[in-house]
């Protein structure tokens, strides 16, 4: 036996609101109170409500999601990020489709390229891969915020951190506590590798502004940005003959890798070797030695991003690009004898 | 100026394939080898085709989006769970939508009960708060294959490690390497929290099993699983007058935390105390000690629940529900002397 079909009407009437709050809640598409949005909520929960989302498409060309893509969920930095952005989009009613690129320059460009534009009414996304050439050939006209930094100066908006002033900073600390032996964990040889190509310049200019020299010896490449990476990093600059007394890790995974190895044979920090990492993950607060560390704001990053994809869904695509700088810091703990 | 559409037929040709083929990618029903996936998948991005969702909802119901939802994304666990769920449905052609649910007992009601059933056509959900009446009132028929402990007998797949068994097996480990004064941190109130419950239940087990007294001061009460909950745990433990030898720990976020707290007051692990935890992140083993643990098979998790899904989503939810067990192991690492 089928039940007669229950509608936008039969929520509002027992919500206690009018069909169009109803409708903005189950379309996401305005800001409604949590409290007017938890009593329609519960209306449609005791109802057993079914939006029809097919209908909605084709009468609006809306579906209320937007995609995050990212390269890796396991990524301490990328998850924290993405409970951010979810929490921030849920505030607008917007449902997030998390999107894991692996770092693949090929699943990136069918991120960027809108594989999914059918799904989704806009993308907050953090290419890895990607070259500038790659964003400027988008076709995709839905609407796209990027986070990192700035890769090309077409009509995306972006948030970012000032990767190469925050690097700088971290260098010249370690640097403030005496080190002369200065090493970079983090270099990658991929031109697409925004971010270690920002963090490497960082670096070196906090080289040159105290004046030690630049020792290409003391850079160590690496293939990822994962644990492993780190402590096999370490060992080679252990190994070389000449050891470092301070080493700057482009993440704190990276650092926390480095700390394993040093540790492992024997080696103090900060005692013989300073260390300091990049993202202020969870992790690095509750290392022994706790890991100092670039803090960018995440909460920032986050709610920056929902905010300006949600005002260019709005706006359309034709307004100018925004870049949206936001702020971090230097957290100094033990690891480098904070 | 308007392009004619790109039909099905036009990416058939380019790609060398019949139009069924490339329905078969764009809807992601059917196993399609990688090769002939990724073929399709270059005709799509070069001739940047389309798929017309809302027609295809119309007429098929479907929409080739599973979700799934978890307690929190930076849960590592949950994180790297989630990793391999993608991963493992992206072989199907099938898109994951990620919720989190905050371990809310009402934001995991709206997903038992289907609040995005018009979006998606199955369901894999990690409960944390739900009751097993919860779920036994569930209305909604889109398929469903649930994570972690049985919480009921009802029509839902399930996909298990036996925690009891593994709780069970890290405690005794403990107790093996002489340990008399093993202490567990992880219980909770609620009466909802099963895996509490049955991690206890474990614990307990192996206490009796050879013959230590259960003693209630040594057994740590936690509002949630994450490395500070750990660290005022085990703060609490060394300040009771009668520290422990030995720590069972029902995460490794909650060792982790605990193992800072007993570097920091100068405590050796394990010459002191000997900790173990639960779930085996990546985390832990870079850790200095690194951290004894239980380590589920978590790919065969991520696997069997898609899996299990798909052939839900197959068949319709008439078939009888089923348990899945996967296998764990105990990884002996520094924490306890390994």
């Amino acid at each position: 036996m089928e039940k007669p079909r229950v509608g936008l009407k039969d929520v509002a009437r027992l919500a206690g609101v009018s069909v169009k709050t109803v409708s903005n809640v189950v379309n996401g598409y305005v800001h409604v109170t949590s409290a007017t949005r938890s009593r329609v909520e519960a209306a449609i929960k005791e109802l057993n409500y079914r939006p029809n989302l097919s209908a909605r498409n084709l009468r609006q060309g809306r579906t209320g999601i937007i995609a995050l893509a990212v390269p890796e969920l396991d990524i301490p930095y990328f998850a924290e990020l993405a409970r951010l952005v979810v929490s921030a989009a849920e505030e607008r009613g917007l449902t997030v489709l998390i999107d894991q690129t692996g770092a693949s320059r090929e699943r990136e460009q069918l991120v960027a390229e809108g594989f999914r534009a059918h799904l989704i009414d806009g993308l907050i996304f953090s290419p890895l891969a990607l070259t500038p050439e790659d964003l400027a050939a988008r076709m995709d006209d839905t609407p796209m915020v990027l986070l990192g930094e700035r890769v090309y100066d077409g009509p995306a908006d972006h948030v970012v951190v000032d990767n190469v002033a925050a690097a700088k900073e971290a260098t010249l600390h370690l640097a403030a506590t005496g080190r002369r032996r200065i090493a970079a964990i983090g270099a990658q040889d991929d031109v697409a590798a925004e971010t270690s190509r920002l963090r490497l310049a960082g670096y070196f200019e906090a080289l040159a502004e105290v004046g030690l020299p630049a020792d290409d010896r003391l850079v160590q490449h690496v293939d990822t940005y994962h644990r492993a990476d780190g402590a096999r990093a370490m060992a080679r600059l252990l190994d070389c003959g000449q050891a470092p007394d301070a080493v700057f890790c482009f993440n704190d995974l990276l650092a926390l890798g480095a700390l394993r190895t040093l540790l492992e044979r024997g080696h103090d920090v900060p005692g013989d070797v300073a260390l300091a990492g990049f993202d202020d993950i969870e992790d690095g607060r509750y290392a022994t030695p706790t890991l100092t560390t670039i803090s960018p704001d995440k909460q920032a990053i986050a709610r920056q991003a929902v905010d300006q994809l949600a005002a260019r869904m709005a706006k359309g695509s034709q307004a100018e690009a925004r870049e949206i700088r936001v702020p971090y810091e230097l957290m100094i703990r033990e690891s480098t004898g904070g």
